[in-house]
């Protein structure tokens, strides 16, 4: 048996090694284009900041490893251009003596990855404008960030340009972010991500939303950024940061199918409408394992775990991927937002009806020093309670949950499982009522009718349709801020000021985070008042409402 | 509908809240012994250490509020002294007044706790003996801590003499803990809790194992603590944490029926026999969601949520009850333990086949600074893969992956679907192939044979049928200190020196952790050697075999 893998990273050396690990025997060639297999993409934006100091951390399974250990044939500044399926053989491109060969295989894996889109913008391709995928991209930054360089421009507010602005900021450089979207780190939903924006903001970083770059001009002093809103920025240099885009022409060019946007088809087993040949990583289509619709997201885990895959399949194994369900994580200095799961956008898009709770619990149990707050985001099917997606933004203890959700997402479990979840508790760790737990009350709550909630976006119209909306709040929590056109009764003293509310109008409780506003809601349904809820209380509402000057 | 709730703790007033919530017009009475409802039992230890320094944080939901929000009518200093099923109607006395009082009710929880043992041991009752369950034991304790005594005996290293242990310890005091068992933490398997044990000692806690008091007896200057190893321990004051008892008596006098070991017999709707009367949390018997069997494990979150159930229920929905499932944590300095569903030591004792893998991963990345060491256990069904339970020893991180692991358990998951798990990653978070993909993926590779793993309480045996025992980590790691009797045979070099090695003899490999082990073993097979692998390495080995000095 001979495999041929083309890229040696994060899809491509999984393949390897576990094809190694199955086949002894196997001749296993790795081609990667690069000077280094293995290194860690991931953490080339904390080497450019200075948080991983040694350059030589970044190379995870050093090309002797993959040699010695592994006993795999890898070659390294070896760029493979073309297919010959027919033949069932690559053409190979030696980029240090320019000389071509060719290479036959048995079994070919694709992981080539994806590479950073760069828009047809005048100046696109200036010396002074940059992009971060590999340790040669790394090593430019790293060099212009401890350089004399004092602004820097980053395009793009998606995670990867989210970790270069906060580690260029951390290097001292006065960083500006543009973003097209009206938000931040796109694949999270707004209302989530707008205090990350805002903490952002507070670092000095200069956030630009709802703007572009058309066009990018440099000269010997530096660079000037021309924005569609027509203003424009000085910098010394660029950072483009907009997105990934299959490398995926070579497959294309091979006649094997790839989707609208670039991916390449896949089936379970990770192979291409070419039996004999796979792809993984970033270069390949998916499914969602949610909404089972073809899908391509762009994270190291499904990667590794295809690569994984792909080599059980071409040993003789029926190992199958499962679709990916879109778990994420990012730091923003010492804040982390997370998801799992289908974003209420994505829901929006396709059309699925879904239900969303939002609860504010701590990290820990708040009598124990040092607990932080989190947002958790939870949507489920209104039907079944099917957990769709969830998403939390906080300090600590955020990955632990929205990880513990992705689980309980993998095993088709519903908010009312959420409820029965026995997870670890001690004070400095959790709830004996964890977040998990609550946001299964809370979402169950919501199903069995016992507490009807509403949303920001509909108080309006409940608002126009002459609702009554209550602040149950403390007196001095109302005075220092409430929702225009809210009455203050203080939860404690609602049981006795009920004639001041009409059995006639709904009535819409809130409190700071929901618990107040739905015990409120509770007891008054039981008096015969119509009461709901406002989900997530005045904390979200001030999130959304009251937002950070997010203008340019 | 007249609710009476005995105990105004975790179990009892998450019944009377979640009662008032489903029932506004319901009559609610919460009888509870001690001067405060609600209070945060679990802090207590933190409170005595000074880490919790404000002693009303410990009031989770002071007595007014359950007065005012829940409209529950609480009773402090009131103890239910007998149960009249037939009327259905409780007996209580007012403490202070010390007159009793009867109470009818329509539906009843119990929700008494469980009070810490007190063996019949000579001097047991001295006044330099406590035990630490309310604020009143609390107070004494910290009283204790801040004043000029500079000694004191834990007996017991559960959970909570640990706790108190250090706690204690960071007062300043001098601690000797004394424990019965051959290891501290009783619920983790031994091998697991060794590096915890001398951490405990590293931080100048003596910690005296299989040994036990056998008298106290004590005079104006101290206390002297005889042990049956003959020994005797000079101290200020000792405090007895030996593990708990339902507090039933109430119950079993009232013809409702109990187990063996005390607990209230119920069912999955927390009721006892007598179908009006519920018994909820640590004095309640349930059963344990892995094995089935009844089970007493006490625990606040468990607590808490049968206090819903058993609310629900008597309002007439069908909420049941899964089972507990033993999920539990203990930090210890800056380390940090937890557990899942069964150990291997139940699983022994109750006869029940299983296998079990171990790693020791970092908690994120090793190339993002800080990453910190783990060592992780997973037991499982040897034909199906079921997870049967998971325990975890390290610093940080620990928490997340036996969280993640209950849930999987929660949803009958197989070792099979932790290979599938989509974790969140980023560098400082994770890993690409996390602790939990990591685990799922070695105890695949048992069942599945790609992986033949040989268990450290085999390596004797092995031994004895002259077995090859190989070490394949690298010659300074070797020099370093090694398993008596093995031979050095680098992975890098090993299929180089395959005629070192004879096909007639099983093999065992071994490197630090397993995974260069498995590496060799994985190769050596498909030469036809009979190679397996020594789980969880030459780590595990040392903590096992070179054991901190644990006798007394
Ligand atoms: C800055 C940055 C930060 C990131 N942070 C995270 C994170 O925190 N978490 C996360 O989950 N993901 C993160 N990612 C994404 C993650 O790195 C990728 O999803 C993952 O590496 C994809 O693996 P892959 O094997 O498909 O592609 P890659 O790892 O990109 O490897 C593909 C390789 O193929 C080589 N190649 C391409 N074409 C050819 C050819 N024709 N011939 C030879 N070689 C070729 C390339 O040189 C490349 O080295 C980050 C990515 C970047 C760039
Ligand atoms: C020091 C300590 C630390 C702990 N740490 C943790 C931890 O980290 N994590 C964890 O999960 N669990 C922990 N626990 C255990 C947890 O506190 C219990 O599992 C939980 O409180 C049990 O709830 P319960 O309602 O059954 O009993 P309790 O909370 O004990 O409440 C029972 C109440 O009933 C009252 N009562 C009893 N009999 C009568 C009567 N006849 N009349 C009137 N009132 C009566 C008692 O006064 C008591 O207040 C800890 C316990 C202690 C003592
Ligand atoms: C380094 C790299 C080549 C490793 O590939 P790999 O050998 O498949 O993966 P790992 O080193 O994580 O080892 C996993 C294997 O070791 C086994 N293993 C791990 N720990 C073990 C232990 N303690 N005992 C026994 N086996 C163990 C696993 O079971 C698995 O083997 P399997 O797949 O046959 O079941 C590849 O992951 C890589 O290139 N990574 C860097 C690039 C990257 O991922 N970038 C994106 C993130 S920054
Ligand atoms: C304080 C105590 C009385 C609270 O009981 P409780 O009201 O049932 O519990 P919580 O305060 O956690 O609130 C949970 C309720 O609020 C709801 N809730 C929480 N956050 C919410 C939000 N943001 N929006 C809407 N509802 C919310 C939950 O759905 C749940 O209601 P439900 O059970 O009707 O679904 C009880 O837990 C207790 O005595 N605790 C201290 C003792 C203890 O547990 N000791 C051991 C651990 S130290």
């Amino acid at each position: 048996m001979k495999i041929v893998i083309i890229g040696g990273v994060a899809g491509g050396a999984s393949a390897a090694a576990r094809a190694r690990r199955l086949n002894e025997k196997a001749e296993i060639i790795v081609f990667e284009r690069g000077l280094h297999p293995s290194f860690a993409n991931c953490g080339l934006p904390y080497y450019v900041g200075g948080k991983i100091e040694a350059r030589a951390k970044l190379l995870v399974a050093p090309i002797e490893m993959l040699r010695e250990r592994h006993r795999l044939d890898v070659r390294i500044r070896s760029n493979v251009t073309s297919i010959d399926r027919e033949n069932q053989s690559v053409t190979v491109q030696n980029l240090d003596s320019g000389e071509s060969y060719s290479e036959s295989y048995d079994k070919l894996v694709i992981a080539t990855g994806a590479s950073p889109f760069r828009p047809p913008i005048p100046g696109i391709d200036g010396s002074r404008l940059l992009a971060l995928r590999d340790l040669h991209d790394a090593d430019r930054l790293h060099d212009l960030a401890t350089s004399s360089a004092t602004r820097a421009v980053v395009v793009g507010a998606g995670f990867v340009g989210i970790e270069i602005a906060e580690n260029l900021q951390r290097r001292g450089l006065h960083v500006t972010v543009v973003e097209l979207c009206d938000q931040i780190l796109p694949p999270w939903d707004q209302e989530m991500i707008l205090p990350v924006d805002a903490h952002l903001r507070k670092q000095g970083v200069d956030v630009r939303l709802e703007e572009s770059a058309t066009s990018f001009s440099e000269d010997e002093s530096g660079l000037t950024v021309q924005l569609h809103s027509g203003k424009s920025i000085e910098a010394d240099f660029a950072v483009v940061c907009i997105g990934v885009r299959p490398e995926s022409a070579l497959a294309s060019e091979a006649g094997i199918e790839c989707g609208p946007r670039g991916g390449i088809i896949t089936n379970e087993h990770m192979q291409t409408n070419d039996s004999n040949i796979y792809a993984v990583g970033d270069v390949a289509q998916v499914r969602c394992f949610i909404s089972n619709n073809p899908t391509q997201i762009p994270l190291a885990g499904p990667a590794n775990r295809q690569g994984r895959i792909a080599a059980d399949h071409m040993s003789g194994r029926s190992s199958t991927y499962r679709g990916t369900q879109g778990s994420a994580i990012v730091g923003i200095f010492d804040m982390t937002a997370a998801m799992t799961g289908l974003s209420e956008k994505q829901l929006q898009r396709s059309g699925t009806s879904y239900e969303k709770i939002y609860i504010h619990p701590s990290d820990h149990a708040g009598y124990y020093p040092g607990a932080a707050g989190m947002t958790l985001k939870l949507i489920f099917a209104p039907e079944s309670g099917m957990i769709l997606g969830a998403q939390a933004v906080g300090t600590t203890g955020v990955d632990k949950r929205i990880d513990v959700i992705a689980m309980a997402i993998q095993a088709g479990m519903t908010v009312y499982d959420l409820e029965e979840a026995e997870l670890c508790y001690a004070p400095q760790y959790g709830h004996a009522k964890d977040p998990v737990n609550m946001a299964g009350f809370v979402a169950s709550d919501v199903l069995r009718g016992d507490q009807p909630i509403v949303h920001i976006a509909d108080l309006q119209s409940r608002h126009n349709a002459g609702d009554q909306l209550i602040d149950v709040r403390t007196p001095p929590e109302f005075a220092a801020g409430h929702i225009p056109g809210s009455i203050s009764i203080p939860l404690e003293s609602l049981r006795g000021r009920l004639d001041e509310l009409s059995t006639n109008r709904p009535i819409t409780t809130y409190c700071k985070v929901g618990q107040r506003g739905y015990l409120a809601a509770k007891l008054l349904n039981q008096y015969g008042y119509h009461a709901s809820n406002l989900s997530g209380g005045y904390k979200l509402w001030s999130n959304v409402s009251i937002r950070p000057d997010i203008s340019s």
